[in-house]
């Protein structure tokens, strides 16, 4: 099993102890872990995208419902937790399965959390083993924000499978307004020492028709049943422009990242964020802006998803079922959490 | 005629003066015009973008000629002038017309650079009165990059149809790397009092889908004889996003930026810029960029050319050599400048 070039989270200590998170906020600039001992602290840096990435999150909640359970109402701290960030299912589905395990016992909670922990390592690296049989020996690989040991516990969702890869070229869209591609995926090529280029976004078109591109594979913060994807803003650009260059466009994320409960794509809650994400860093302000944190993929546009359990192929609605379960354990805990 | 909302540029006396640029390297943050005395300083200003936009560009080295024929030599003066910047056509034409007109005469330079100044703002209203015909009343239009009273030193391009249109409102692309379309189309587009929105680049596609727009209009650096259009990069994914969206997608220049020389967009010189360009508003360096500053648009997403001569539709090799005309004069001294 390939080993996480970089540790972007960990639990120090008992139950009585503290989350520590790699602070995505600053990186590339400053390595620095952020100390989260309750579970306000933990909110924030989610919210704030110290923290982010639909696996990361779910660990990081995971370890949350220790932090719930040690003050305040835990129900309502659950909620909290879970409402932080709407899009991402692996949030609910991490605090939906420590209380389940758990029911609001610090030490049982800290030990679900950290087998999610430990299970995120292993999904990752069996997503690169998977997946880098539809990439061939040194393919051109294009993909948006980040994927890697930053956005999971482990390897990565796309980037496990540029781990595994034979040589590969990555080609990173910048991805704003965070530029999560620019600074943080851009990092980890670099650390894992993958070459690559760096995109603005805009650019994906002409690269992808003047320039050898083989295929796109991107992350996922939610998937419905029928194989609809939501991830970061920028993703279903991707998927056009790949289906009108004819080139293969795959989605890789875990299985709880699937929500086998909504029935499309219209019913993932699509995150609108700040203005002042896209303007500050270009020091403007007073402007009008939609910005939306994340776009939906229709199944029609994915040649495949590249998860944990193997590589699933259309139709999704049959495969999908297959191969990542009827209804998610935990679906039915919903009203009780 | 509707009027400029700013004035963008500016020569100051007689053939002994100056010319005067809206600095917009430095805007909306300071309105301030730079002082070109000599022939470098405006090949800088060129350069680093202080004055863009391929109609301004052109009428910008037509006012350079002015200045390449006060010092040195005059024709590896106006050889410097061409090859500071390769893609927007409008710069050879303007120096091409004017060395044509005056032989290198500073009085009788200025006097054509000025006619070319004011034929300018003539082509921009007509494009906005032709284009207002394609735009239906309160329409939402998608468009990229700067194509106003800053691009041209007129209302502009595709600017002039919104200018020209009833309501329209315009969902404007930040265009990254330089984020003209958030630092200098916001601006004007409030200037002009047109309700807008700004977007990411990445979001154009999921906006095209879940909210109306009813048409894209963006500009053009030069456009070959059968129509491929080079604009700044990300017009070529907008051109594919919007045929696989069932949007219209117009391009409006004037007939300076019609190049007919060129059989196609394969021959368009394509600039490719400073990594720094793309790194350094976020802080990095050290990282490989690959920094296209334009693409090209196939003919076959073009619906049609708004022009200051009427709406050109296809097929464009005819309809573009019988309105715009056979070959452009001034096309054979090419090897006399």
């Amino acid at each position: 099993m390939l080993k996480p070039h970089l540790e972007s989270i960990r639990w120090v200590g008992n139950e009585s102890g503290e989350l520590q998170l790699l602070d995505q906020r600053i990186l590339p600039d400053r390595e620095e872990y952020l100390s989260c001992k309750s579970l306000p602290s933990l909110i924030e840096a989610i919210q704030t995208l110290a923290v982010r990435g639909a696996p990361l999150i779910g660990v990081a909640a995971a370890y949350g419902v220790v932090l719930a359970a040690r003050s305040g109402s835990f129900k309502k701290n659950c909620q909290s937790l879970i409402q932080s960030r709407p899009t991402a299912v692996n949030l609910r589905w991490a605090v939906e399965r420590v209380v389940q395990a758990a029911g609001g016992d610090p030490a049982s909670s800290l030990r679900e959390a950290r087998l999610i922990h430990r299970e995120d390592l292993e999904l990752c690296d069996r997503m690169g083993v998977f997946g880098k049989t539809v990439v061939p020996p040194k393919a051109n690989v294009m993909t948006i924000c980040n994927t890697g040991a930053l956005a999971t516990a482990g390897i990565g969702t796309a980037f496990a499978v540029f781990l595994h890869a034979k040589a590969p070229h990555v080609y990173a869209l910048e991805t704003r307004p965070r530029c999560q591609g620019a600074r943080l995926t851009m990092y980890e090529l670099k650390k894992a020492g993958i070459s690559s280029t760096l995109l603005c976004d805009g650019a994906a078109a002409s690269v992808m028709r003047d320039r050898k591109i083989d295929l796109v594979i991107t992350g996922a913060d939610r998937v419905a049943a029928n194989g609809d994807a939501a991830n970061k803003i920028g993703t279903y650009m991707l998927a056009v422009l790949a289906k009108e260059h004819g080139i293969p466009f795959y989605v890789a994320a875990p299985y709880s990242t699937f929500d086998l409960n909504l029935d499309s794509g219209k019913d993932i809650p699509i995150e609108q964020r700040d203005a002042d994400e896209v303007l500050k860093p270009l020091g403007l302000s007073g402007i009008q802006v939609l910005n939306l944190a994340f776009d939906v993929t229709p199944a029609k546009y994915i040649r495949a998803f590249i998860t944990d359990r193997g590589i699933v192929k259309p139709p999704f609605t049959k495969s999908l079922r297959q191969f990542i379960g009827k209804r998610r354990a935990g679906s039915g805990e919903r009203a009780a959490v």
